[in-house]
């Protein structure tokens, strides 16, 4: 553990400070060495089994940001923020996924392939079942919003802002996207906020009081 | 936004420190205080249109514990850690889900009812869809995802472990705990890990490589 923990204020602090931002400074660009933290907030998500059946696209070229503008509603996120970032989920899971999770697990932990022959099958199981049932596609995309839940909270932690979004066609990002396997499943568009510009930054954040959204039992 | 920002080094840090625990030490309790910044850490969490279609239930009572245990697969993780977080989320959604959400903007916000008309019936326009499609569950899970992201650091950050769990049987549990209108959809272990009685604490963590997981456009 880190003998520098956050101090306690401030984490609560920058949860409130974050909002959806709705307008982004279009001249405010994420550092890169901000860039690489929130990447690794992704990639260290966790997930069922670790099996991380996700991607995420990093959307900063320009023109690709004009391209998929009209199918997220025209929203100016998409181009005014410094990084768009494509959460996609896998939409089916093929047998190869859990065999390459395998091999990366022998390949970080340096455990002998055949050590995990069980664990393999106990997967493989819960593979066949959520493809035999139809819902790898929901599973795996609940999947991807924790690493969201983990973009966000990390952006509010290094006061970057961020936009998550739903309103936008699935269908055509993964056409413009090329993506087969895996398809759009959220945005989230990353930046700095222009204050002055965004109708929504001065006001409360709403939310459910703790008593109807927490039952101590 | 607050002047004392975390260390950047120190958020990766707690990132790669935490692990899905599998042991805790039952003797260790979560303190109120720190147990009021996770809980503040679930409310804050951002939903689709803030809808929150979600609960939590907390569960530290022993009696309960044990009652769960045997419908999470008999891990032990449900009886030794400190608090059991429910991850619950609404299987469809009443009108008056979106009126309770109108009523709350007017609540925080002291904006008149009226002005809010069109952007209700946006949102009831947006509920009918959803239900009528049969997507409102699968949609509410994921907004409950987001907030699973947020407990999950937030502990991290804190020093406290954590064990998300997708492991148990949703029915046996919406059952015993008298769930109707929503439905538990992860469970959420907290407390401090026994780290000599864990096999998984000392392996390495687990996770694709940058180059599989994220691509730049």
């Amino acid at each position: 553990m880190s003998k520098n923990l956050p101090d306690k204020k401030t984490i609560l602090d920058q949860l409130n400070w974050r909002y959806a931002t709705k307008k982004f400074d279009p001249e405010k660009k994420v550092s890169d060495e901000d860039w690489e933290i929130l990447e690794q907030a992704l990639i260290l998500a966790p997930s069922s089994f670790g099996l991380q059946p996700f991607k995420f696209l990093v959307v900063t070229d320009p023109e690709m940001k004009e391209k998929l503008r009209p199918a997220a509603w025209g929203q100016a996120q998409i181009t005014d923020s410094s990084h768009l970032v494509v959460v996609t989920a896998r939409k089916d899971m093929a047998e190869n996924h859990v065999a390459e999770f395998i091999d990366r697990i022998v390949e970080v932990r340096g455990t002998p392939r055949e050590m995990l022959a069980d664990y393999e099958n106990m997967i493989e199981g819960f593979r066949k079942k959520a493809v035999a049932g139809g819902w790898i596609g929901p599973w795996s995309q609940r999947q991807a919003y924790i690493a969201l839940g983990f973009l966000l909270e990390t952006a509010a932690l290094l006061g970057i802002d961020a936009c998550p979004m739903e309103g936008f066609e699935p269908d055509q990002f993964d056409q413009i996207l090329g993506l087969k396997d895996y398809t759009a499943t959220a945005l989230c568009a990353i930046g700095y906020r222009d204050a002055d510009g965004d109708w929504l930054e001065p006001l409360p954040k709403v939310r459910f009081s703790k008593e109807k959204l927490i039952e101590r039992i």
